[in-house]
């Protein structure tokens, strides 16, 4: 089987998506290190599954996903298998930024670009509804847990350039990938991803 | 100002659910000990704005509510306060315990009673779709997170009879109770607990 790989630039604050079939690889790289951003996935049969942090944790038994690990759905279908993981460090507890937690968090006055509208306008063009938008994969986003369950973003883990991961479809779905414009995930630079898509 | 208590009691892998306005109380208790259940919020101007554990960790910076905690909203607006809690733990990261759940984790072979329908149904009275429906605050639900981030669920906190916790609303909303089905999170036991409401 030989697979035909195309190469996508999320750019810096800005999103893409697309529509992968069963089998198909995604593979995201930080190009320049230091970058995090927001994945979300939909079944394609059934535009209201998305994924859930929470069915996650439950079959994986555990709250950090990695290679070996799959992303589930509402519904409990697997979507997305972890299959090489040259990071090994993302969160799957935070929100995707929005409007409100830029004004919230940052004192923001006015409109920013943020994950949780990029992930929406850009998942709407296939049909996807906002409401089916809950907890993004946050990948290279280094989050401390302490034992009494404190949260502390720290600098990503993936400092040097090139460090990637690669998903597997695990059914048909639609997926949209960000680059993070919250300062506080990426040590305050903002850099565009490449995504590369293996298609069978 | 004199509040107006009226008690429900939730029975064992059953549901209730309750309009709450702004600064309405609302308090469960485990009357046997041991018991667990799920209790899910909605905004009453927004029947999409449901609770949303992401949005809480990021504006508490824990992953474990007790007293002084806000529940927020997939739009970032309060929804619940924890005024007091006589048990301090709780789970935020599981989703509801569901059919598909119970077919993955214990091999059922039929329909049984589970969180997702129950706050499905209970919330559908109000007009609120299933679709708003993410991951509840698992009461007295005791999960251990290794620094690893594996989880464990382990027998309730709440073993004596008696121990209580206290909500209050911070706008209009509906809210669902259920006590849980699931014997893993139970200890294997399934007891009613009872909900008082304190209205203005």
């Amino acid at each position: 089987m030989t697979r035909n790989w195309q190469s996508h630039t999320v750019e810096a604050k800005s999103v893409k998506a697309w529509r992968l079939n069963s089998g198909d690889l995604l593979r995201i790289t930080d190009i320049e290190g230091g970058q995090t951003g927001d994945l979300f996935a939909v079944a394609a049969d059934d535009l209201g599954d998305g994924q859930s942090n929470g069915r996650s944790f439950d079959y994986g038994g555990t709250i950090r996903l990695t290679t070996g690990s799959t992303i589930y759905s509402r519904r409990s279908r697997p979507l997305l298998k972890i299959i090489d993981d040259k990071v090994g460090v993302h969160d799957f507890l935070y929100a995707p930024c929005s409007q409100e937690m830029f004004e919230i968090q940052y004192g923001a006055d006015g409109p920013v670009p943020n994950c949780f509208e990029n992930l929406s306008t850009a998942l709407a063009e296939f049909g996807v509804p906002a409401s089916t938008i809950t907890i993004a994969f946050n990948y290279f986003m280094n989050v401390d847990v302490s034992t009494a369950g404190k949260l502390d973003i720290r600098t990503p883990v993936a400092v040097e350039p090139g460090k990637s991961m690669t998903f597997a479809a695990e059914r048909d779905l639609f997926v949209a990938v960000t680059s993070c414009p919250a300062a506080t995930c990426n040590d305050g630079k903002f850099q565009p991803v490449v995504v590369d898509i293996g298609t069978e």
